[in-house]
């Protein structure tokens, strides 16, 4: 049986996997991301593609990294983490390892995941909102990943959504990003205590008392627990996260938001508050049903499905 | 030779075109639209649709219609000033002419013309929005129009650009075309007349002296004589356009924007300031170039010469 | 019985009236303003005055000019109606009538009026906000004028309330004028008309069909009437005259606030959604009576009554 | 010679002044504040009363409470980190201390400080703003401490400037000192050093690495180095403490603005931004001096001297 192997390419994890033709994942490994030095990385890719192609019949190898790729999926333009300018990745992993290998955005592997084998199975036009440290995407239509004229479709999170608003690492103010990810559910969640503490009580137990020191899992136990104060902050950016997908809605008209990555793991805490947003400014709402919005359904391992899946399509 | 005629159905105007599959137009005519009455426009578009038949060998009839249009290109959904609701407008224009029809957005049908025939001639990935009374747009991707899950893609004039801003039409606050569009142009320069009258001199000489008679023709001249306040108006609306379109390049990543529809008759005056806008808030700047942003080429004939070239493509 | 003259000098009116220490007005007359020619204006004033002081013992003259009023009450710094620029009015005015002159800031002596004689006797902390074409007002504390360093206190219409919001004649954007205001309403009407005309179906039959021919006399007659829409735009102004109001009652911590003004006559329409806004925003809530707020009651002549008592007070 | 006390009581000191007629401060000592308990609270207050009579012929005392205080100079009607609700402080230290008592909110003992014997010397007209770790104020004019109906004015902190903006502890979202105050300053420096680490190098050095670790020292500190990200957190806060007090200076008048609490000791770092932005939003700039802006001169004794002085004047 042809087996493809992924691998998701972080800025402090290195995460692979065998993975069939039906996207199941026969086993998987990782390593630490050996420094930020391109050469000591391709060699730990060598090495975990090498260790799970053991006795297996692998076809090709999908890189899923995380910076913006190349039209040509070969070459990452930019990767924050991991201090890569320009790095032709595929050749470099190719001559390595003797495989074929395609390199993709991780958001656009994961949302590739997911649409194949994941919540997006039977959904001809998908829109996954990957919510992370930041807020990233990738758009599946008609059975093909969308990658726009330079490889950088999908680049949701610095769509401008505050005129003037929260300034952005790009420069730029009111960055998506910047009101609806893990960072923004966090500063809500501070900012909250800071200004309110005794509506925050919950928040700061668990943060042990300052407010600085508030991090997600708090946020996220305590709203499990049924919070108020935890629900607000999850409301709040579940709220910026339905009014950037109506914006989304009105430009792709999809059948399906998936909503990913680890903060959508608080399940529907996120994804109530999200899909009201969503219904109260959909454009055209008479006249269409509303995008069904689902919670991813890979967890981690959507990256490593879906590069290992786009390796075989070359 | 093979013709195709292409209608644009207005809440005003049905003009149509008989066009080879060069593009090129070889006949055109034009009615009043009477009335709101489905049956009295049909009757109007056969009647244009015979005329143009004459001696002609036509193989498919492509109507654009001001209006939201379904996946299968057979109904119009809602059409705000046509008075249509789920209008089944290709069964009756079939049986009526005995020709093959397909129905389009006539903002999708423009872009359609201006990808295949004008501004977009050579490019892939070509976003085309259409500035007019509101603002509308087309998406068309490796040859093909991109019309989303149920039709409605595109509708980029409902993106929301100003949390809490200017009241819309459609019910929501801060819609993209309260702020560049003909009518958000006209808003601009009357607002600007009313508080400050001595610096919008001439616009106001134009208009006879009341703000409230300024229209978009005056201050197109004015911009053109090159009078300081009609050039901050459209510098105005030109930001916001570009500001919304760097969101739209962050989404789709296309190497081209075409500015259509009426205010970009303006031409320069309004391209130079969007093209600014767009260039500040490019996301991952460096490493594409920027989305090129050309004014469209076949004027009114664009949505006539987009809906015949469509209609070969059942 | 003494009396005294006050002279409302606008820049379409002079009104005078002679007015006992009472605050009760014993006879009136008016004048078209004659152009704006500070000597022609000058010898209307002496001209109502002269007039009106036949066979009476007149103390002295009050002059409430629609402007800049200097500190020590005698020059006109700067009148936008009247074209005047450091226009030394008290001396001009005292030369050709013989009788001691004052010149006062019109919405100051309106509020002074209110104040002794009006909505605001007992109370000794009254600011008064003006809505009429724009947004004025004063302050009256312990029975005395607040006027400031320079005389140019209390004028309030140029508080910035929304950063970046609307452009403002005096050059910046957002001021509490462009919101709460008679300009305001009639924007607000019109917009709504523009962009929903079914939900302005009564306020677009006033107007005869345009939304541009909408005026504040159309909306106040709807909201009389019960129209949803009139009473919209009331409630948007009155929202913003609140939150203003609440930045004030921060600052001033007044006992009351009179709501005067061509726009206040509308009465409870206006007053209701601002004593909402108001108390909802209110620093210190609960540690203090919320301010009152009042419809002022001497309607026209406020200005003529405040300026004769004022100029008693020399 | 006939001396006062001052006795500046806060949430974690109390610090307590003997001072002459002409505001110099002849000895001073300070106690912790014993818990939140309004007897030991007083104990203590009474314990430095005693402290500095020794010896002394007292004339009064001056409590400068961190607090809402009622007309009457007698009552604390709320005080956050005293845990006070209408506690009757000038009754109860009246009494154990057997000498006359006045009440006052510290941010207006401090402005009455400052006018009488510090920066305003000689001015009429004076707004004092006092940036802590929130935002406070009062008003002297004509030599008399202006506080208002209920004795609550001058809570400028909560006036809004930013409709929909941050979050504040007193449930309202935009208030003053969520943009400009000591805890303003530190957020912009921990965002800046969050989104963008490599311009905020020296700050994350001072703060040990971590954006949640910077204090508003390491920002005064880099500042005073050159350090431009601090410059520019200096600069932000300014341009809101400026805007802000345009709008104060459209309502007062003021011919003086005193910039005091801790965060003005960072000087002219954030003295230029505030002018700047102040007289370029300032209303009637042609026709009047712009109001100065000047930097507290009398530090943390200013609440010391202005209590003291205020109780000789009952």
């Amino acid at each position: 049986m042809h087996r493809a192997i992924g691998v998701d390419v972080g800025g402090t994890k290195i995460a692979a996997g065998l993975v069939d033709e039906q996207g199941r994942v026969a086993a998987t490994t990782r390593r630490d991301t050996p420094s930020t030095d391109p050469e000591k990385i391709e060699e730990a890719i060598t090495d975990v593609v090498r260790e799970l192609a053991v006795g297996e019949d692998v076809e090709a190898v999908g890189l899923a990294a995380a910076g913006l790729v190349d039209a040509d999926r070969s070459t990452v333009l930019f990767a924050p983490n991991l201090a890569w300018r320009r790095e032709p990745l595929r050749q470099a992993v190719e001559k390595r390892t003797g495989l074929p290998v395609v390199v993709e955005n991780d958001a656009n592997a994961a949302a590739w995941g997911e649409s194949r084998f994941g919540a997006g199975r039977g959904e001809q036009y998908v829109v996954t909102i990957t919510v992370g440290t930041g807020l990233g995407g990738g758009i599946v239509v008609d059975g093909r990943m969308y990658r726009g004229r330079n490889g950088v479709a999908a680049e949701f999170g610095h769509i401008t959504v505050e005129e003037g608003g929260r300034r952005c690492g790009c420069g730029s103010r009111g960055c998506w990003e910047r009101y609806a990810s893990g960072t923004a559910l966090v500063q809500e969640a501070r900012e909250l205590a800071s200004v309110s503490p005794a509506t925050a009580v919950r928040l700061l137990e668990l943060a042990g008392g300052r407010p600085a020191d508030i991090i997600g899992r708090h946020i996220s136990q305590a709203a499990q627990e049924g919070d108020e104060a935890a629900l607000e902050c999850f409301a709040i950016v579940g709220s910026w996260l339905g009014h950037g997908m109506a914006g989304l809605a009105a430009a792709f008209d999809p059948g399906m938001f998936i909503l990913g990555g680890g903060v959508s793991e608080a399940g529907e805490v996120l994804r109530r508050p999200t899909v009201r947003a969503l219904e109260d400014r959909l454009t055209a709402a008479n006249y269409r049903p509303p995008p069904r919005v689902e919670l991813a359904e890979l967890g981690q391992l959507a990256g490593i499905v879906g590069a290992a899946d786009l390796s075989r399509r070359r």
